[in-house]
């Protein structure tokens, strides 16, 4: 453990290249960017990534309810709206569920979560539970993948329409308003783990929550790729039904 | 959702019926038993499997924080000393580390978790988080696989001595004491579960949370297999290195 932190500007450094270990580097989203991805394995990623759409308000919501500052939880409060929606925007959730019906699932299939991976909802359900019982400044911190997501929605923008033909172009709305506000939340994120991680001990917790989110991230597409690559998912031994549980709603 | 519940005997029945998904059916674990593994992919296991022994104590602990009953606090205890240790048994942590020492692990390399792969965290994680905020009457049902713990303990003992002659025999006391605490302990959650969980929708809610815990075991080899098998373990397409989270001590 270093004893002299970092200055602010190679703290801020530091954090960016923990981009070296983010999804976009993982073989499943590879294949998804480079068009080698059948019907079924985009409908899955698509399906099971619904799981942390709808987590991410919930993950937000503990931040809130932890962070005894006022100005913080109105500027917090937007990710919620992003994602819930509120007055004419529709919100993020429902862009999504947009983006799956335009690659053929039905709502039904997404909203009941009977594809969602339980490696998929582990990895998620880690994140919630991280930000209900860390402080609200190493729960903001660990939403700093935001700080490379405008760079893999943008990939996804830049080589679908090519690759998939069969997926309906309005269902890309959701990668295009994220590309906005990705933008937006990095700011307000990183200023408040520029802020608070000061000591080198405290740096050096901020970038191992940085690699938990990131392993969040890779965690999910590893579930994904015994599922849909390896054609193995759960159970797959004894059955083909997908028995495994829905979530305990907790 | 059956508005008839089962009997008490039927119900017994349907969640001994989940040793169906048990992990005993894991191609790992098959493998495993089988003879088919490397003395890489033994130690594997053994060094992830390691993050699950230390956090049955602290899911027992966290039950028990959620009994009023102080006769039930009595009784579940002894899980908790059965792997801490108490007097002159040393517990089963300590004798899963002896494992790890016969397989070829160094105890340090086993205690720091630089091998506890993210997908094994989380899926153990979400057993400790479950225990914490659940009843500690539905997290009494989550521990319910262990109806179907001392098959599996028995097949170690019966296939690996004559599979794997490069493990130390001293290694096996592990797998020899769950033998008889897991007979133990199940009498004790069973009749918890059947006790607690009597209308139809109580009973489907049981064989849920019974699921989520098999879900558990299943995800762990999962992970297992991808970087054992496979041999793609996280961030193997920028490096070799096990720069993955060590845990952030919630």
């Amino acid at each position: 453990m270093p004893n002299t932190p970092l200055s602010r500007a190679d703290f801020e450094k530091a954090l960016r290249a923990k981009r070296r270990y983010y999804h976009i580097h993982h073989p499943y989203h590879k294949a998804m960017y480079g068009g080698q991805c059948t019907p079924e394995q985009i409908r899955g990623w698509v399906a099971n990534r619904y799981y942390y759409q709808i987590s991410i308000p919930r993950k937000d919501a503990a931040i809130m309810a932890n962070c005894p500052d006022a100005s913080v939880r109105r500027q917090w409060l937007q990710r919620v709206l992003d994602h819930d929606g509120h007055g004419e925007d529709e919100g993020g959730i429902e862009a999504w569920l947009a983006l799956a019906e335009s690659v053929g699932l039905s709502r039904e299939e997404v909203i009941d979560q009977r594809h969602v991976l339980p490696g998929v909802r582990f990895a998620v359900d880690a994140y919630i539970a991280f930000a209900r019982r860390a402080s609200w400044q190493e729960a903001a911190c660990s939403s700093l993948t935001e700080l490379f997501a405008p760079e893999i929605h943008q990939s996804r923008l830049d080589s679908w329409p090519a690759h998939y033909p069969w997926i309906e172009s309005g269902g890309y709305a959701y990668f295009r308003k994220r590309l906005a506000e990705a933008r937006r939340d990095v700011e307000h994120g990183l200023s408040i783990t520029l802020d608070s991680f000061v000591t080198a001990q405290e740096q050096a917790r901020a970038l191992e929550i940085l690699q938990f989110k990131l392993d969040i991230l890779w965690s999910m597409l590893d579930a994904l790729a015994m599922a849909y690559v390896h054609q193995t998912p759960p159970y797959h031994t004894v059955t083909e039904e997908q028995v495994y549980h829905r979530g305990l709603d907790q």
